[in-house]
């Protein structure tokens, strides 16, 4: 082994599996709708505050594995201490770590926001990364559920700041104490069943992937795939699925009694059983089991946050109680919320599909309280922004890449005075705030630096033979009014009068004449656009 | 060890040694600084692009130890099919990788910039952190000097887009080539001399740090510092120091030949020697050795550099050619530059010193080509954003957090109802475009509600209840105007006539009037700044 690295083959130039280098567009469109969304978690009130990519394994609330390695799902190594350091793979559990770590100096609630990347350790695939982008927001140190329902609000009124209209995105909105008490009812209670619930949760989670079928298939026996690949079930009994199923089928009509009181004298009551049916399944009535305490508190809840939406005017067409959201997550404890955009996709098979969710959350009232002797409430959510972002280019609010090229200036002559002037040109150009820059690469063959200027996209090429400079002007070409005229391009404006592609103007008038044609080609993109 | 991992401990809540987390005013004062730099990148014609933050660890051009963690220096872990990865020491070997494994894509000369985290696996210390931001440029693909020179005048005119005026920064220059030829006239050239060349580097980059007798120590027998820690050092003759010092006493008065021509005809010549003296040696005369080939080829870059500052008209007063001036970094091949800010600050001794360097960079030939069977010229410089950020800082440009916090609409009843009431308030706020949070902690203890909009620094609270709500009001509170009526503020405005603290107002005029105040406060923050 160490002999052979002693030997190195050729160094190969390429990426770690799993991992993407990004470009221009789609830098700046992250750029773009993250300041959107900031804009609107600051109007909420939240500040920012971030924490490193790194923290103790124990922290981020992973089980240390018998082995050498805890590489369960994050990318972990030992410091020099022998402590465990992990890459944080989301941004929820770092900062329960910040808050127990400087909880005296912290001022309760406290509300913040963070954007930053996260990592998985999983194994690669098309369209599965193992390095994105988060955009979250917390409150902590506020138990009541109408910091649930601000976060809601504060999801669908990102989501119009980012351009989507209402009706191509609602909010999602359930509570695990609904199907905690069911599961309870049907024997999954207790922290032993805690890894069987754990599956109940991210097979219904699939609903809109697998449909009613699969989700049933991955609470019984289990689910084979297309490819053959094999998903084992829950191991619930056909019954015990109905029961499930029956709390997806009846719509909550009334909810009665205190929020955070005494919760053996809420009150739900049901109305009839919805369209949805399960088929082959014989339902149990809900309303007959012992479903009394978390099953009604968790109703009740869900009862004040619509009371809460409809008073600041959030309806149902934006924000909706679904009893099929419940996030995969394990360590949720409250209402769960998740933003889903409703506009139809083609998927890689050809279907139209709901682009489906772009971002989502929840309360988790254990995550803070694990370091400290006392219950932090909390409650936030995250956005998954290069999924946000492909979403938006969907929707054509993102990606018109309006940055224009810089200005080439060309390079005739290549001694050392000659280079001076083209870079006092080009240095005059920026000075004046126009995108610039003066031919960089092989001078010699001239060929190379318009087909450069083509390529990149210039809309002006500066140039400068000895005979200009004798006469102390420059030629000014306009490469886009060149194209035109050349027939490259066939746009709209075509009926206008044609400019002249190329000028000559003597020095002094070069920053003018410059700011002129870009203008001018400015007002022939809006006019086109 | 694994028995020991079975019985948890309590919990702790801690950051990884040599890690920090971000504060508000911290996170918005680097926003903030770097639109400015990005804004002065793009308008030298620059374009994003970003790479993952690992790597291969062969990538990152470091050398694998014959131990099984190759972390020296770097933080690397071995993904699941055995290659070893690392997180990013810089920014600038991703890039190397990035433009060789994308070369046939890629349009030279390839102008791109970028900012991210990079990370040291290094001891930690005070002020020493294991993570940090750098902001980068580069063109990849420019052989000639005139893409060194465009370096150096855009991080001129990067520090004045900051706000650092003319003669608080400098721009040193100076080229590898340079010290290179002297190293090999007095006996250190050739590959297996390699690392006594950078630990002669490093020496001569402390020059700042441990003034001319600390470095001469350095380059010779090895130097203790203040705590008895000992650095070893190069083991130079006192002949040899003598030599090598003497780069920095004489300056070129003259250079004469062509660029990327023939070198041997390249001539330097030397005016007097500086004051700066370095006692007790006995001085070689730099111009009786044999110093041709890369020595002279070296300061013939450095004046065809000259010529193009000149004429762009960056004068000396913001870039200038210093022989001292020479990067830590090995794989820099030509010209170096480094931005130094030059305004005293008091160090944590009490002594004024020159702030000095915020960034900078060089020319690069070889990291590119590594991955290339063909040379890829390239040049770049990188700043560090923290502690640029701390200069801005000390220099009054930065960290006025001018931020106002959220409007405060306090909960006086708790129920569903009148929770809904509230959280209507808030949201006209919010829809109006102004900052506004409903309380999320505990509502019971009203006192706890002015505690927090107090340390919060809310400017306004919003009250409405039982009695108020009847009558279809709400209170509002000028908490500022409260604050300096009570003598808690004094400031320059306190001519003013007084504002009322505290008005009634019917629910419809409630945005009205929070405007009107949150205007009058805005107007006397800008009449006493």
């Amino acid at each position: 082994m160490s002999e052979k690295q002693k030997k190195p083959q050729k160094l190969k130039a390429r990426l770690p599996r799993g991992f993407v280098d990004r470009e221009a567009a789609d830098i700046r469109a992250v750029n773009e709708m993250t300041a959107k969304i900031r804009e609107v978690y600051e109007r909420y009130g939240f500040d920012p505050v971030e924490t490193p990519l790194f923290e103790y394994t124990d922290a981020l609330g992973k089980f240390l594995p018998d082995s050498d390695r805890p590489n369960e799902g994050v990318f972990s190594l030992q410091d020099d201490d022998e402590q465990w350091m992990s890459l944080r793979y989301d941004l929820t559990a770092p900062l329960a770590r910040h808050v127990a770590e400087n909880f005296n100096e912290i001022q309760l609630p406290y509300r913040t926001y963070r954007a930053g990347y996260v990592f998985r350790n999983e194994k690669p695939g098309p369209g599965r990364f193992r390095q994105f982008m988060q955009f979250d927001a917390d409150t902590v140190g506020a138990a009541g559920v109408q910091a649930d329902a601000e976060m809601c609000m504060m999801m669908a009124d990102t989501m119009e700041a980012l351009g989507i209209k209402r009706g191509d995105y609602l909010i999602r909105v359930n509570n695990r104490k609904v199907l905690d008490g069911v599961l309870e009812a049907i024997g999954l209670g207790g922290d032993d069943k805690a890894g069987a619930r754990l599956t109940v949760l991210r097979a219904i989670d699939k609903l809109d992937k697998f449909g009613p079928e699969g989700v049933k298939l991955l609470l019984g026996p289990g689910r084979k795939d297309e490819s053959g690949d094999f998903t084992k079930g829950a191991g619930l009994s056909e019954e015990q699925i109905g029961i499930v199923f029956s709390l997806f089928e009846r719509e909550v009509t009334d909810v009665t009694g205190p929020i955070g009181g005494d919760i053996s004298t809420i009150k739900v009551t049901y109305g009839d059983v919805k369209s949805f049916k399960p088929s082959g399944v014989r339902l149990a009535a809900i309303g007959a089991m012992d479903l009394s305490g978390k099953f009604n508190e968790g109703q009740a809840e869900l009862s004040a946050m619509t009371t809460l939406f409809n008073s600041a005017g959030y309806g149902p067409d934006r924000i909706k109680i679904d009893p099929s959201c419940v996030r995969g997550l394990e360590y949720y404890t409250g209402p769960v919320f998740e933003a889903e955009l409703q506009f139809a996709v083609t998927n890689e098979k050809g279907e139209k599909v709901v682009f489906g969710s772009v971002g989502g959350g929840g309360r988790y009232d254990g995550l803070v309280s694990r370091f400290m002797g006392q219950p932090v409430p909390a409650t936030g959510f995250s956005i998954g922004v290069s999924r946000l972002m492909t979403a938006l280019k969907n929707l054509g609010k993102l990606g018109q890449d309006d940055v224009v090229a810089p200005v080439l200036v060309t390079v005739m002559d290549g001694d050392v005075e000659s280079m001076g002037r083209y870079q006092r040109f080009t240095q005059e150009l920026r000075n004046a705030g126009i995108r610039a820059e003066m031919y960089q690469g092989n001078w010699k063959k001239f060929g190379n630096q318009l087909k450069y200027a083509d390529r990149r996209n210039a809309p002006v090429a500066i140039i400068q033979g000895g005979d200009e400079r004798a006469e102390g002007v420059v030629q000014i070409k306009d490469l886009i009014e060149g194209k035109r005229l050349s027939g490259e391009i066939e746009d709209n404006t075509s009926w206008r009068e044609a400019r002249v592609a190329q000028i000559s103007v003597p020095e002094s008038e070069l920053v003018a004449k410059v700011r002129e044609i870009l203008e001018a080609q400015a007002e022939d993109r809006a006019r086109t656009s």
